[in-house]
């Protein structure tokens, strides 16, 4: 089970009843934030997901507004008592302006990993211990996708795989001994008694995953499609509501709700969450026909939205 | 007259209902600002006093509760289609700390002047149009004195030196041509056909100004009370509210209430308006008498205090 909420859904400039776009995941107690404009710090504080357990930064792009907010939420980290290290993942550049950060801040009680602009998916076992990054399996897998935007922007995707079914009657039909059932259906190859057994001898098909992904802030490239392939929810940027902005949409490098929409279809997405709207636009829920138009199944975000995404 | 505003009456970390110790003056519709800790941007909007017309802003300390929302509000400023210069004024660091901040931000349309540690007052003249610096005269005048806080620290007073009533039978005893009574009372010498006459002789006595005053972090060192003389409002840091907490506030380098007050005796101030208070504090109001048993008149602040000051 994964939960997540949104801290805020506002591009640009954080505004009194609608802060900086930002996403919150908690899985397994444990927490991975997507951005952190100004302020996000103060929308967790409302969460009450704590400060302690935040072991990923998912960064998106160098823009203030999902940026501006890390000084002040790695020093309340500090603050919390933490001392573990914690990754923070972003596009080119990003080391660099974390060096910047850093010298803002001065001292933290804790390191920070850097893992800049990354071409593979990287792997992450997470616990109610902590996380800990993996050469291979973990339960968590996070993507990334180069989008379109004025500086250099990622998206993200996340990928909690489910385990097939132990099959007792599979496991004994292969007779396969009980001592290293266990293993087996962790995933793990055993040699047993000069005898070598894989999983798929106790283990049934294969099973569908969680999947996540999170596209802001950027144009609506073809890339995306495939990247966010069968998410059971798709974060997306809905920067305008009126089609009459696409002109806009195009020279600021966002999105309308109906590009994002369409995104959603080609996709093959469960649900489509819109967030990071134009401080303009007050109220966004006035345009959601020119998403549900195209894909029904589209929610409009706001700050504090709470969400759960089961197997 | 002066109008003022507390943003935030915080201290440490920025609360869902108290943001970060900070303070705008407004003179003339130019505004000119006291720290900036992350979300101060966020109460400017609550309080709509605007954001192309900040022309001064003055720090306090370099940490992070009074400078994480610099990066926000310069950018913010920047969007509101300012190109006039901002003067910044702060401790020693501070330039350091704006290259770091600009390097974070990339991008303003705007100059930044930045006064380091400044052992003079410096004398600005604000108008409606803008303001400037000037050698001397200037309608408003920012002096600092070194405090004492675990890092360099500086606090502020603004004196509007108010002129001298205009004595018309003054001016016609002492025969100065009427041509030249303008130029007399707004503080000229003047040569007029081969004779040179002085301000006072057209004008009354001295007048006492508006003085306003602003200490925070800081122990309660001597030299405050010499400062803060005769200051029409004295705004000081109150981080414990509890005479219990004299020691953490002696080990942390803040002020309990009843030190703050004992400040405001000393330095005959006309009111004291408590601000910055710890996180750990719900309720400052249930201390009060602390600093009212010292000195009566004693506000404890919130964010949204709104106060103006007359001659």
């Amino acid at each position: 089970m994964l939960n997540l909420a949104l801290l805020g859904t506002g591009g640009g400039m954080p505004m009194p009843d609608r802060f900086l776009s930002s996403v919150i995941l908690n899985y397994q107690g444990r927490k991975i934030l997507i951005d952190c404009g100004e302020g996000t710090q103060v929308s967790m504080r409302i969460l009450k997901w704590g400060f302690k357990s935040i072991d990923i930064i998912c960064i998106t792009h160098i823009h203030g507004d999902h940026i501006f907010g890390l000084p002040g939420l790695l020093s309340t980290i500090g603050n919390s008592g933490r001392v573990e290290p914690i990754t923070i993942i972003g596009p080119k550049g990003i080391s660099d302006t974390i060096k910047g950060i850093l010298a803002l801040i001065g001292y933290l009680p804790y390191n920070l990993y850097i893992i800049e602009n990354p071409k593979l998916p990287i792997n992450f076992s997470i616990s109610s211990k902590g996380s800990k990054i993996e050469n291979s399996n973990g339960n968590i897998s996070i993507s990334t996708l180069e989008l379109e935007h004025s500086t250099p922007c990622i998206g993200y995707s996340f990928y909690i795989p489910r385990k097939p079914k132990f099959l007792i009657e599979k496991a004994k039909s292969n007779k396969v001994p009980k001592e290293i059932w266990h293993r087996l259906q962790n995933g793990e190859n055993v040699n047993y008694k000069r005898k070598t057994y894989t999983p798929d001898m106790v283990l049934g098909e294969k099973r569908k995953g969680i999947k996540l992904s999170f596209t802001t802030d950027t144009r609506p490239i073809d890339t995306i499609a495939d990247f966010i392939n069968k998410s059971a929810l798709f974060i997306c940027e809905g920067t305008y509501g009126d089609n009459e902005d696409l002109e806009k949409a195009i020279k600021n490098k966002h999105m309308t709700f109906s590009e994002a929409a369409s995104l959603a279809k080609s996709g093959d997405v469960d649900r489509l969450l819109l967030t990071h709207f134009s401080p303009a636009m007050d109220n966004p829920e006035i345009y959601i026909k020119n998403a549900t138009n195209i894909f029904p199944n589209t929610i409009i975000g706001y700050d504090g939205f709470i969400d759960e995404l089961s197997f």
